[in-house]
């Protein structure tokens, strides 16, 4: 008896030991794992684990209450957990900040993380290549278009910059008159934003279709004509051709929304100067990350040369970044991401459209089922904005008319257009979305009379 | 004994259930405390583990080779692993690329490494204030300076953007009439890269002094000046202040080399704009992340107008690691990071002077000891370049004297000098300085006859 509780003893023993041993093996071995970056990582995921009641979030490099990151709440929501909702306050449909996206990230948290080192890619040049962009960035960049279908980048130049906006200064000034007295003509509202030498705003396009001899197939070599074109259109989400044409005119086109979240896609697009960016792309618009697609080797050489001197090189931390989501967006075939996007958006759409069929008083764009190479089945509209139409006749400044009812959208002006239309952001937070549509719901039903308030 | 044999049994599996309990307990909780950021904490580490012999470096966004990042060599390096040095490399000191502050970083990894999740500040804006700079980061920014103190910034604005070349665009176009029919006149050689309609490069400051009326204390109502002050000066280092005068001259400082590592501190600077750069503070020149101290508000709102106009925000994932990173240059009042630059541009300041000292063919700029108010002692030359000077009259092409002699520097007449100056970088990586510093023994050398090659 006294033998077998000997033996039971020692292999009692020597099994605890082993199952000790193992756990001691693990935890040194983890620890051996993460040495230099435990404490980032520690550090991140606690300010990840504070809580905001589902209406904030707090960050990194938030402002410190007590040594912690205090809450950042939602638009409409206050107090130290976001918790409280404010009476009276106004539906903010303004800007196109894409954060219908942040549920996606928050998801898929393990795979979207990077940590960057103190001493990662200090130098303005990569080492060896002496270039200023990631390989491996453009590559992902060239798979990405060739996995969705929505651009041709075999045989195109690539070159990276500080968000879309930048890229379209720099790709104007590659298509202008290189010292020429005189400047180049350019259509589009984006050109407010432009003063330089080389190029001069000249108003709408549609304006200049009729009044000058720049319609389609016509030449005129006396000046330059830069025409933007925004497809799918940024206000009312619909696919856009060139309207100029002639051996005068150059035609940037802007992308930025030619992605299945937003558009059925048609076929690759596959113009001279095409700019993307990823803020439409994975929803980080705070990253200013941008690329554009280029098919003649001059015009990208000039393109190259302005981001060049304007900033020498978009930003390696950037870059980074860029690279990890942009491999997660890969993840299935990209199906991840964009069925994500595309569902959310298309519900939105839907959700609008039913609320508004209800009013005579406002209307929305109209937007067909289109059959969409990439989901390979029709699909119906899921666009980035609402293209709101006041229909009465007294309702001239559409704008106040929602400002009065506590919905701010976009001036139709803003895009050219009557002020009877106002731009209603639909890619916001869920928050952003949930209360606009309740203000629209209840400025509808006013329609109907007090009962239906 | 059974008896004792069972109360041994029951304490020994008591004793190493809670040791097993104990150790589950700890790896579980250290699961719990890395869970999302597990994985890229592991990537990071394995890609810095890669060996590269001590002449590269692995990064997370290389270029793949099955699988695994591989090496970037040094210059002058190359193999799998970087071990093999090239016969006959030139020494390249051409750029201004910090590297020199490399190895600091890497001694520093735990404290600065940062994780990024993927939800990280999405947004254009930053939720609460809807500002677009991080709070923290500008107190950092104004800690910094107060501990160094090397500019006043108290009651001032401060503006971030990328890097200094869009920061120095910026200025100019804030202090530019606008919309004048004569614009700004720009003194300085980084004035080739502006065109536009607000300025016009009129040549080097030294000439205008002369030749106009715009010396000391005159005033020129008839157009607007802008003089750039880069103090310390690039290329000589040497502490400079305004030429020109008068109420239509504006001046611009950048202050990028106003720090301890290549400079005595002299006082605050305490000028209208003033320019700084990351590069220059930590050698994160790849970030590009720089930030302009201005006195007026109209003048601050006019650069953040145009940094809005130019690229929306700086991108939030550099601002996110400039947080970490000047928290890391503050640690220990600054001495950790600035003692160690300091005395790594000392040191190379004293080796390539001592061998230069026994040429009467090179001359190196004269820089004398002077008190720093930070070190609180006089401190001896650390300048960021060496300006080199070729003495023999024949050699009046000094960059070709140089490399024929397997030297590149940058050519006098790139700052308005004369060609027998050639600017040498010294804040280069160490293998790039040591082997700059051989070249220029064997240069030296051969002064003696063959008998010292």
């Amino acid at each position: 008896m006294a033998e077998i509780h000997g033996v039971k003893f020692v292999l009692c023993l020597s099994f605890s030991l082993l199952l000790n041993l193992y756990f001691l093996w693990t935890s040194t071995r983890s620890v051996k794992e993460l040495s230099w970056s435990k404490g980032a990582a520690v550090e991140a995921e606690v300010v990840a684990s504070v809580s905001c009641s589902g209406h904030g979030r707090a960050f990194l490099d938030g402002v410190l209450v007590d040594g912690k990151p205090m809450c950042e709440c939602n638009s409409c929501y206050v107090g130290a957990d976001c918790s409280h909702f404010l009476d009276g306050c106004i539906a903010d449909a303004d800007s196109g900040d894409p954060l219908f996206l942040e549920p996606f990230w928050m998801k898929n948290a393990a795979s979207s993380a990077v940590v960057v080192a103190g001493w990662h890619r200090m130098s303005y040049s990569f080492r060896d290549s002496h270039t200023r962009t990631s390989n491996e960035l453009e590559n992902h960049i060239r798979l990405l278009h060739a996995v969705i279908g929505n651009a041709v980048t075999e045989g195109r130049y690539i070159v990276i910059g500080v968000g879309s906006t930048q890229l379209l200064s720099a790709a104007v000034h590659a298509l202008s008159p290189n010292g020429s007295a005189s400047p180049a003509k350019l259509y589009k509202a984006q050109t407010k934003y432009f003063n330089s030498e080389d190029s001069k705003w000249q108003g709408d396009t549609s304006l200049w279709e009729n009044s000058t001899s720049l319609s389609k197939n016509t030449t005129d070599t006396s000046a330059t004509f830069v025409e933007f074109v925004t497809s799918p259109n940024n206000p009312d989400g619909k696919l856009m051709k060139a309207v100029l044409d002639g051996s005068s005119v150059k035609t940037i086109y802007d992308h930025a929304y030619y992605w299945p979240h937003f558009t059925a896609i048609e076929a690759p697009a596959d113009e001279n100067v095409m700019i993307f960016t990823l803020s439409k792309v994975t929803g980080h618009a705070g990253s200013r990350f941008g690329w554009a697609v280029v098919k003649d080797k001059d015009v990208y050489e000039r393109i190259a040369q302005y981001i060049n001197l304007n900033i020498l090189v978009a930003t390696h931390d950037t870059q980074l970044r860029a690279l990890k989501l942009l491999s997660v967006a890969l993840k299935g075939g990209g199906k991840e991401l964009f069925g994500f996007g595309y569902k959310a958006m298309r519900h939105r759409w839907k959700k609008l459209s039913r609320s508004l069929s209800k009013s005579s008083r406002f209307s929305l764009q109209n937007l067909e089922p289109m059959y969409c190479t990439y989901f390979e089945e029709v699909t119906g509209p899921s666009p980035a904005y609402a293209w709101l139409k006041c229909e009465r006749e007294e309702d001239k400044d559409c704008h106040e008319v929602l400002k009065s009812a506590g919905i701010i959208g976009r001036e139709g002006s803003v895009f050219g257009a009557e002020s009877r239309y106002v731009r209603l952001s639909l890619l916001k937070g869920q928050d952003d979305f949930d209360w606009l549509l309740e203000r629209i719901d209840a400025l509808v039903s006013q329609e109907y009379g007090s009962r239906s308030i």
